[in-house]
């Protein structure tokens, strides 16, 4: 497959770990939420194994906070998203499919509540920040939405416990799931979740002073040693082994949060008021056609830049939208689109790549391993 | 300077030409809109010399449409921008900052107002289909908001006449400077304006057909090879040079349109009804203390990532937002955004990259060619 350069620009914005990653091997981009994003230093593969096994810090910056204050806060944040907020705690991480008044997706970030008056929106690839202000302004809702400059660093792997309790001290290791608290580092505060896009393990460091970032960053290396530590990101074979879900990739606003697998994300009993709750009631009331399921094919390696369609002789099984060469299967596999008639596991489907027609199977998400 | 590829995935979408203009020699790619947008061929300064002589075929899919439609879609499009479409006109673009309610830039869209119900937002790279979406569900209004599949082609430069005039027919010549109609080829309309991000003349073709686009893209380079045409893409330094620009780059939410010098686009007079205009009021009554200039500066190339400051002395001078080399200027030169003490035309200022200090001058926009 052809490889094309990233021109860079101001648009694309760095981070302040750029010039980091740059000098530790970094071999390719991607862009979310207008800034750059790593995506590969020594290949998928080599990664993927590194991140089962050790410990990796990520730059993960693009992954950009829409901050909420102010006393309508809590009723905005609601608004924008089915899953039920009412008695969210501050101090915790929730999972929050946002959607439009039409009932589909927007965006799948993580939901953050500091403080009953002030909430971040953790977001995947899209401007939530626009949403939320339309909707402020439109309904005159007394919040100020805005992007800090906040620049997340994730560290991800089964030792990363190790090393960030090493970093941090003990206190680090009693932080449970999705939640979150702030931890000393040389003088310098830093907010720290138990969360992160993969499901090895680990932390997100949400770095509000970049200078103590790039000193706590460089530390994760020096201490990391003894773990084998080495710079990542984001891992296609392992995000999608998980079934962990990716915006713009897995589900757009052409889609559903039914049709993404979010039904415990979704509350349509409850008295709460969100945009879209009407729409989502009739989706459920009809049921859905199709969902998010994973497919395994037989190829070696394959190239996604839009959906493929999947046919079982001549009829539309479903559209693959996400796929990656997995080394522990030995196969493709991937996060497609898939119709009703097809969800029995193990209906068998072909995809044509470059004329060549291929074989391939549904299963479950996440896959077995 | 250091390379680095692209990964591609479907949430950087591909374009109906994509394979088209890898094929034809594309080495690099920026991302705009959650699209893939070709970045260069030859080379920025080969693309400028042909461009500013013959005739380019730029594929920018990626400046996406928002249409919205219904009985309060000129009520919505006239609450998100500041200029005054109370009298515009069906089959005219117009130039439209967009803003949010505190006065700040969302976007620089080009507004095309099809008929009175239905309106296209020819955007530069936010999500302003979300902003278009929160604020017609926070007002109730009767419109419906989405990015239908419209893939534009732009054809620019000074040849750009004769070809089009070749493969669409006298009558095309006779489209004024931001007009637009349709066009038939091979039996297929085509939605075109006279257009484009450059000032070396030309047409944008808004292809709703991918087949007939492809076939009309083909013929365009069978047809212009008397004309010499070539792919190409937004050229860096022409752009520059003629003061267009760009979102993300040379402004961003932190700026207003007085900043920008966009004050006549901007309406505070009349009694049409927008967002951020109470806020307008208020920086125009109070002044603005900066403003987006032309700098040139001694040097023979630079890379932009992230704003860098201007000093005179000890002093901030202002940030260079843009900046490239330029062959006629034999220098770089770039936009930036300066401080009201340094207006005055022939400032000088000192801009330090990798310890170096270097020259440089602050002159107007458009440059004096």
């Amino acid at each position: 497959m052809k490889k094309f350069y990233i021109a860079k620009a101001r648009r694309l914005r760095g981070t302040p770990f750029t010039s980091r990653i740059e000098s530790q091997g970094l071999t390719a981009y991607t862009t979310y939420n207008h800034m750059l994003l790593p995506a590969a230093f020594e290949g998928t593969e080599k990664e993927y194994f590194h991140l089962k096994e050790h410990v990796q810090v990520w730059d993960v910056a693009a992954e950009r906070q829409v901050q909420i204050i102010g006393k309508d806060s809590a009723k905005l944040v609601q608004l924008m998203t089915c899953r039920n907020l009412s008695n969210s705690k501050v101090g915790r991480c929730y999972y929050a499919p946002i959607i439009d008044e039409q009932g589909n997706m927007i965006n799948d970030p993580i939901v953050l509540k500091l403080d009953e008056n002030k909430w971040w929106i953790s977001s995947a690839d899209s401007d939530v920040e626009l949403y939320a202000k339309g909707l402020a302004s439109g309904l005159k809702l007394q919040v100020e939405v805005s992007e800090p400059d906040i620049n997340i660093l994730a560290v991800q792997g089964p030792k990363s416990f190790k090393l960030m309790e090493k970093v941090l001290g003990k206190k680090i290791t009693e932080l449970k799931f999705f939640a979150f608290d702030y931890f000393i580092f040389k003088g310098n505060k830093f907010f720290i979740a138990r969360s992160g896009w993969s499901k090895q393990g680990g932390f997100e460091i949400y770095v509000e002073n970049r200078e103590a970032g790039l000193s706590l960053y460089d530390e994760l290396f020096l201490a990391g040693k003894e773990f084998n530590v080495k710079p990542g990101c984001p891992n296609l074979i392992e995000r999608i082994e998980s079934g962990l879900l990716s915006c713009g990739n897995d589900f757009d606003n052409g889609d559903n949060p039914y049709e993404c697998n979010f039904d415990k994300y979704i509350d349509i009993q409850s008295s709460i008021d969100y945009l879209g709750k009407k729409a989502l009631e009739k989706i459920l009331h009809k049921g859905i056609n199709r969902k998010l399921m994973g497919v395994k094919i037989d190829l070696d390696k394959i190239e996604m830049m839009e959906e493929r369609v999947l046919k079982k002789d001549k009829s539309v099984v479903g559209h693959l939208r996400s796929a990656v060469y997995a080394p522990h299967f030995k196969k493709v596999i991937g996060i497609g689109m898939i119709k009703k008639e097809y969800w029995d596991k193990k209906t068998s489907f072909e995809i044509e790549i470059n004329n060549k027609k291929n074989k391939g199977i549904i299963c479950d998400l996440p896959f077995k391993m």
